[in-house]
């Protein structure tokens, strides 16, 4: 068995990574670590784990102890927080794997300037792989630090990247109007997210100033210093998943057989389906699954093409992701513990 | 006109009492007190108030200002406080509109054992009166000050009231089995009430000891000290709204005939329509409507009804009894500036 | 008082108008004819109704009955059966208001096309007004006939109007990517829009192939053939609202004091609200209220502005509009019987 | 592996079993049988069911076929028609499991009065085995046909069982009142349950008359004829889950020692857990998850105990429990391919 210990374990994340670790084959839970929880009971926190964890407690963040007892951890704290211990458990030879935004960055300076810290650890930063799976799988299986995708920026670089690599759309005045449910935005006591606030409503957020703007920018730019996409969230009044409805122009002549042919690279995967054209994926497809469905339509009267692409954000979003991350970087079935079925109910 | 003015405005029913006041054919709102927003834009907190208000701003607790500019206060602080300021209110000439329990109660014991605080005006508890406009119409049309009654209490209240005062009810063994929105808890950043932690789910709370629970029997006991009722109230994920389903034993011989009689004493109501046996409410016939409607049904097998009452929980159950009772206090129409129509959408 | 009636009523437009024409205080409902309904109570389909309505049933479409007892006929059938029956009220007498799709286009080929359909009354269709009261009030003011604006347009014309107007976009490449509450589909019987198909999920639909395309693109065009948008709804699960999430080009050199420039067209009115720059509307600001509220924000990095719009797709979107119309029409306060504030919770 | 088919697969509890085999590690789907959708692909039905079936089709019911390719049929069809067919696939020497009533009762006539049909197999009803797991396991495990429980009364029988067989609650009076998610009712296309007419309400339905009444009562007697429940449903809007509250008078002198000592027949159980007293489950705890969780509070007052009791019902009310049922009939390992995890989320 894999020893896997979370860091930062009481936020929805850390709850789907226990979650999915209980059904794994392969990993087992030594540590749950949590700052502001040590002591206190997971089924006290979420009283489900109670009927896998009995009563296990979180505990402290002591990354000696850790070291001791986990192969791999799974870091999910603030920015520059995660960074610094999850720096420490790398020198101490543990496996991470990052779920802030700390180690998703090539460009140390577009992290700095997006986020508005130091990096604690720039060097590491620079050994750290980017883990979106279907993509750098390679380096992936040979990294010990790897940085996990945000959920919007999976959600819209996995439809993006073939086309924009296979050359068939422009780079230019690509939309990205995006929709999460709530738990994007963590486990908070903000009046905000109160049930009253956010059921039957539906808005815009973060318009022009979203920092997951960056990172898609990034790993979508191929080169290209001017790339930028226009990136919309909005906050819809369900609990998990994500639907992006992306807008690009195609390059002139470019058919339906050219949009296809790119997405082969995906034809042996089982969390990136491309659906083809015209079938577009709802949310309840995927809650529950790691799986990211996209499909598209063109509109021959302003050459355009629309991709619709949908994830559960907490799976391939975060946490499932994570354990494919995980997978990988041990050299186990790439799919193990991972649920494809979308709940649809 | 007669001037109103709302005291503990930020809260849920300080909402609905200022959208009801502007659509009040006799009454202006003149000033909108929040000791913790004083200074704020009403629509900074509540938009769509500001299509009405413009930058109208919430404003300092000044008791003497409030007796300048208001012939009715509506104040809706938390317990003891809002009894304190009520008074004060009182005692400059201002009629006063309470909406926390610190005048529902005839005995001030059973209110302090209930709330665990000393009331602050015993005396003027004494002159209040309870504010169940169908049942107490004649003495608050002389009141000067009323305690306006809770939401689960309207609800269970109205429907139970007739039957046990005809005597077709056993009083011993009701159970009140009752369930509210979450708009019930008020306007609160808790995670509890965060859109994750409540959305698809359902739960019993306070069982046995819920607050409403004494309420009640003080309104249901007619004269027998004994009366106990069992009340469990539960979470619903829907944001407004309160359905009750009630089971008591009939007094055996007792038919529909003789529970149709006794809900005759409504047969002139607006507000509290009995839909007789068999017609059980939904929640959605009352939503944004002032209107409590019940019906019932007969267990011949076990010899219960089973009475299926409804209110919305801020209009009848707070805001909207409230401006029912200010009409009856000033000699309006009764029926001025209440919405009939449940939304059912 | 001005006698109504409502042909279509037992669909949620018409459920609508009867609960505003209730709380109206110059119009009576006379009749609700529904072909489908006739005999049934009203109450027996819409509960709530029946603590205003009574024991009032839906009646026959007998155009000479309806034509003895109402001045005003608030139409709302499917395609081309409300036009049909809308123009013999019309040729009776009866001031019609349409909210099919019949009377809203000036070009009767593109409603032809748009809806597959021959028009039964092309010469009523050229004497009809398009009912978008901010933009057409003095026409609608001498107005025998009325097109009632769809709902996902009149969400988008009423901000981008001004802005094409004035000439501060591009005419060239707008997007509008909307999303509806489930009302939006009508009261329907089909699995698709059930609770456990629609709740937790959203989706997008129509994409390249809305209706509602052709009717922006008419009232928009300004004289320009080739304008073109791109338009995609999505399904919320929400019960009602329109959120518009509008994406254009400004013409080089534009700053926020043009838009809000142009934007003073709508300074007096009451129900198109310009929020001004970085004040974004959510849903709830607007649900069951006449309001359609709109602001924006500049993306400098792609020279793109992005408009947020909202209306309640039943109320602005419908019969809050219809009945505004109405007001216009009979020469009324615009504003009698139209609800302000939205509900927001 | 062990071959299973679904009979009535396009159902609610038909995709349940679809996605839970799947994941299973014994069991193999063959077979997915729907008369009215035979030929279409599962995936056109259940999008996310082609991330694992790929284009596999639904097929007729040919119980020859079925026989030849199944060890184990799960049956989901309507009342009698599930016994007709689940009856000639035993004959023909498959082990059957049957979701529908048609196997639930000892006493047929019960059966027959309550449903309202004639048994077409009295024979083998006489034969069946009652599947509750917890309660009948040894049964089971030599059953070659097993009457799956219903969802109401899984979550009713399964805490009160113990109380009852203990002798520690009072027979008489007992009061069970339910609220369950939508998918309770099937998938259909029927205006009640489209989404406009469920989300943002709750209602009572089925009072004094609910099928499921009588199951409850045939299980719970324990030779007492006269024993008789008060069983009220409620819908929520929900997607799934049922929460049932639990009235009952406790025998005098019981205490919460007895009660605990009554729940130690499921000390060991993994899918049947007392959370003891003052612990009371959400729905949320146990979505998507097989287990049904309840705890209690005892009211001195009234010398009530109050249960609440939570379970998924598609999952341990339907298909989880249908599993657990194959897992017994065949050996394996009771817990196989069962979620133990509620989701919360």
């Amino acid at each position: 068995m894999i020893r896997a210990a979370i860091v930062g374990a009481n936020g929805y994340t850390g709850f789907e990574l226990m979650k999915l670790i209980d059904a794994h084959p392969y990993l087992t839970l030594t540590m749950a670590v949590s700052r502001s929880h040590a002591g206190t009971r997971i089924r006290d926190m979420y009283p489900p784990l109670g009927f896998a964890y009995g009563d296990k407690c979180f505990e402290e963040a002591d990354t000696a102890a850790i070291a001791r007892n986990a192969d791999v951890a799974f870091t999910a704290l603030p920015h520059a927080a995660s960074a610094q211990i999850g720096g420490e458990l790398h020198d101490r030879g543990v496996k991470v794997i990052d779920l802030s935004a700390d180690f998703r960055y090539d460009d140390i300076n577009l992290y700095e300037s997006t986020y508005g810290v130091t990096h604690p650890r720039p060097e590491l930063n620079a050994a750290a792989v980017y883990g979106l799976c279907e993509v750098n799988r390679k380096k992936i299986a040979n990294a010990s630090i790897v940085g996990n995708p945000g959920c919007y920026t999976t959600c819209s670089i996995l439809p993006l990247y073939p086309l924009l690599k296979a050359g068939v759309l422009s780079p230019n005045g690509i939309i990205i109007d995006a929709a999460s449910g709530v738990t994007g935005a963590g486990r908070k006591a903000d009046v905000s997210y109160n049930f009253c606030e956010t059921d039957g409503s539906y808005k815009a957020y973060g318009v022009t100033t979203h920092r997951h703007t960056t990172e898609i920018e990034e790993k979508l730019r191929m080169g290209n210093e001017q790339f930028r996409v226009t990136f919309t969230p909005h906050l819809l009044p369900v609990k998990r998943g994500i639907l992006a409805t992306i807008y690009a122009d195609l390059i002139p002549g470019v058919t339906s057989a050219d949009i296809d042919n790119a997405y082969k690279m995906y034809e042996n995967e089982k969390y990136a389906v491309a659906l083809g054209e015209g079938v577009l994926p709802e949310i309840k497809w995927v809650t529950h699954s790691n799986v990211c469905a996209f499909g598209y339509k063109i509109d021959k009267k302003t050459g355009r093409i629309i991709i619709v692409s949908a994830i559960d954000n907490l799976i391939k979003g975060a946490s499932g992701q994570a354990i494919q991350n995980c997978n990988i970087m041990f050299g186990r079935y790439e799919s193990a513990g991972l649920p494809l079925i979308g709940s649809y109910l």
